[in-house]
């Protein structure tokens, strides 16, 4: 017996069919996925230490799966005794809300003035603080993980850093994690 | 009636050459699919000012979707007033092409030097202006996306904006256009 | 003859098991596909020539093709002449592991200072000078991509780079070849 003919093309309307269907069922899922959001964090300073929370705890908010790698300067933002002195020096950035000269930004206690100054504003407009951001971002299950390199390196041991913080780990580790994700982004 | 024997095998053969010639198909069209690249611009120097802006309107004019998130600093990119006067300051950069010792640095005038030094550099090369490269970007339909968040903190009103600029949004809108990127940044 | 009745719910099922086994097949292929990394390095600071060589190097010993496209100061990491005096300006960066105040981190020398701490520090704890990261990059074939347009800003030319580094390109090159990275960094 062979299937040719009528037969052969009701066998091909029968198997784009299926085929249509099974690939609109596996694009479903696809959409449905979780999304994934890959953050390297590296500065330590006030300024910065809010783009990678913020974007870590908006991704969860919206059902990511969310981890960020703490490595060079970064490591201060879980740091438990650096993280609540985090600072902005006026030095440098001609870019700031209100510039300071650099000769002006020099004189000892300008950083802690600058500090003082962003801080405030971020207060006043309700920003949430890097305190609550952490807190948010432990509570919304985003990924903290130390450089283990970098810890090395700098003299910081495991206990440290803040509950919450993984087990330090290295870039083998992170780009496993980030190799899927959707969003990968270098802070 | 069963399909059997021979008739399975060209069954199968049959569902194969379809399954191929479908999946060829939907590879082609992902393979013509628009890409996307989603940047984050944080920084306000002139320096950084050109990356965000050069990779937006380069991947624009491959025929690439393409957005650029402004935030912290980087607004003052889009900002009418600060637009025009985004500076680099030669202090803590010891990697610039003339480096100038920290001391020199600090010296009152020497941001307006360095800045001078460095637009003049630019243009005597060819490059485009951060005008040109803006302009070229709201032309080639480059989406310009101001951070609500930091306008608030920084007291500035979408009336402070470029021509083109989009209206204010948050982290969320931002991820929500970058989670099918093919390219994403933080500059 | 047509098929149809029972014979229609065999070709069905003959039809569900072919694109089952097919889908899983591709999406075999599709997880042994080679892994990509796309960075950009920006930065000519001792401390932040480090990021690029690491995650380039940790993604090709994973199997990854790797990329790092040099831009503006990056450039410096692959310069024959600077690359061998990459320094850290311990000045406006209160985030160091021991910050400086500014005042002092202006003083002349202080910046060579700063450079010798942080390359002792890391050369204490073991980890690859940049001298031996690019040397495992090269060997690991990781591209090194100058891009043209600096080069001509800042007056280098090709052979000012080091073996190993490829022709100049623009960020279009670049663009064509991350847009199907898994993982793209800015950095």
């Amino acid at each position: 017996m062979q299937v040719q003919g009528s037969a052969a093309t009701e066998v091909q309307a029968l198997v784009r069919q299926e085929v249509d269907a099974y690939l609109a069922e596996r694009a479903k899922r696809e959409a449905e996925r979780t999304k994934k959001i890959a953050l390297i964090s590296t500065k330590g300073t006030l300024d910065m230490a809010y783009p990678p929370l913020i974007l870590a705890t908006t991704a969860a908010a919206l059902g990511w799966d969310a981890a960020i790698f703490f490595t060079f300067y970064g490591l201060n933002i879980i740091h438990r005794q650096k993280q609540t002195k985090l600072r902005v020096a006026p030095l440098g950035n001609p870019a700031m809300p209100m510039p300071v000269p650099n000769l002006i930004g020099a004189i000892p206690g300008m950083t802690s003035i600058g500090t003082s100054v962003m801080r405030s504003m971020f207060k006043s407009h309700g920003v949430a603080s890097i305190d609550d951001l952490l807190e948010a971002a432990v509570a919304s299950g985003v990924r903290l993980m130390p450089c283990a390199m970098t810890m090395d390196v700098f003299g910081y041991k495991t206990t440290d850093f803040m509950d919450g913080a993984e087990a330090p780990c290295g870039a083998a580790t992170f780009l496993d994690w980030a190799s899927d994700a959707d969003v990968s982004l270098f802070i």
